[in-house]
């Protein structure tokens, strides 16, 4: 790579990786996710649930995995997106970044 | 109620509640996404994990928490706002909802 | 329709149809929204025009589609959706609505 | 810049600007849209008009609007961010692009 260097990302044996900065605060995100989706699945034992409560648990977790995900994104831009051009793949990488965007 | 009965939903003591068969079924959904989730945190321990490789896992749990919302919804559809008008509380239940929907 | 009767709703001759204040909302917000929508085709003959600025536009058309759908989802809730049970066509209703809000 | 030239950008005079060929296909299918979105004003001058039926046009074009972003988003990524880090702007192309997905 002849450009400016990618931040922190550790170089896998064959294919890029995430920055560790990155990895470390979207795990964090998710784990709090994870936990407030268990709180859905206790509430949802309780037959005295409400439908638009549990609609609005089910939007927060999807708002934080929204956040995780856009985490997750920055650190993809920064690191591998925008250095793309040095590394001579910005059409693989291009492709492969609006093929997994699609799936919203 | 002089129309067609909601389909089998427990009265709570002051409020709607939802329809036995929509809750078992989100919760299982939900389950499953939130071991979806769990699988993704994990994966995020690996210093190899590929950002592409994240975004779609956490884009695939969004489609799961996704359908478990649909399945509240049409219960919460069936069960309350297509009876609202006969208990009169049709105000009501139709700002409840479209403020439960507004945050995606 | 024995229950409360539907806000203002013209009655078709074989089908329900839009709350009038529903409707005249969504006209105008949807007017509102081409107009913004002819403003972005302009731009784009420019050949200065900036992507992220383009972006930026198609995002607010796209809000200001959702807010027209919020109207008339409301209106529809309202109308046709809450006085379902008492016409006897819930499970049809909800069927109809669930299909419709899917494509997002 | 050394790495693979971006393809077709007209530079302006003191930014970057969009590739001719997503700008001229945005602006095709935009227009198709809008020509659409005339379709459900019109169509909601009918007092027979049936909310469903505006919903499901409203998110067709919504579809629409979406699929013109994606032709400007890739064009951006292509043409602006893989070429970020030969040009020395990552950070500030980054978060540009973030704030602009922002607003979904």
């Amino acid at each position: 790579m002849t450009g400016k260097p990618a931040p922190a990302c550790h170089s896998g044996p064959d294919h890029l990786c995430m920055p560790e900065d990155a990895r470390k605060r979207a795990a964090r995100r998710l784990s709090i996710a994870r936990g407030h989706l268990d709180a859905i699945v206790r509430m949802l034992d309780n037959p005295d649930a409400y439908c638009v409560d549990v609609l609005r648990q089910i939007k927060a977790v999807q708002g934080a995995l929204s956040g995780a995900g856009e985490v997750v994104l920055r650190g993809h831009l920064e690191a591998h997106v925008a250095t793309a051009s040095t590394r001579g793949d910005s059409v693989e990488i291009v492709e492969e970044l609006m093929e997994a965007l699609k799936y919203t």
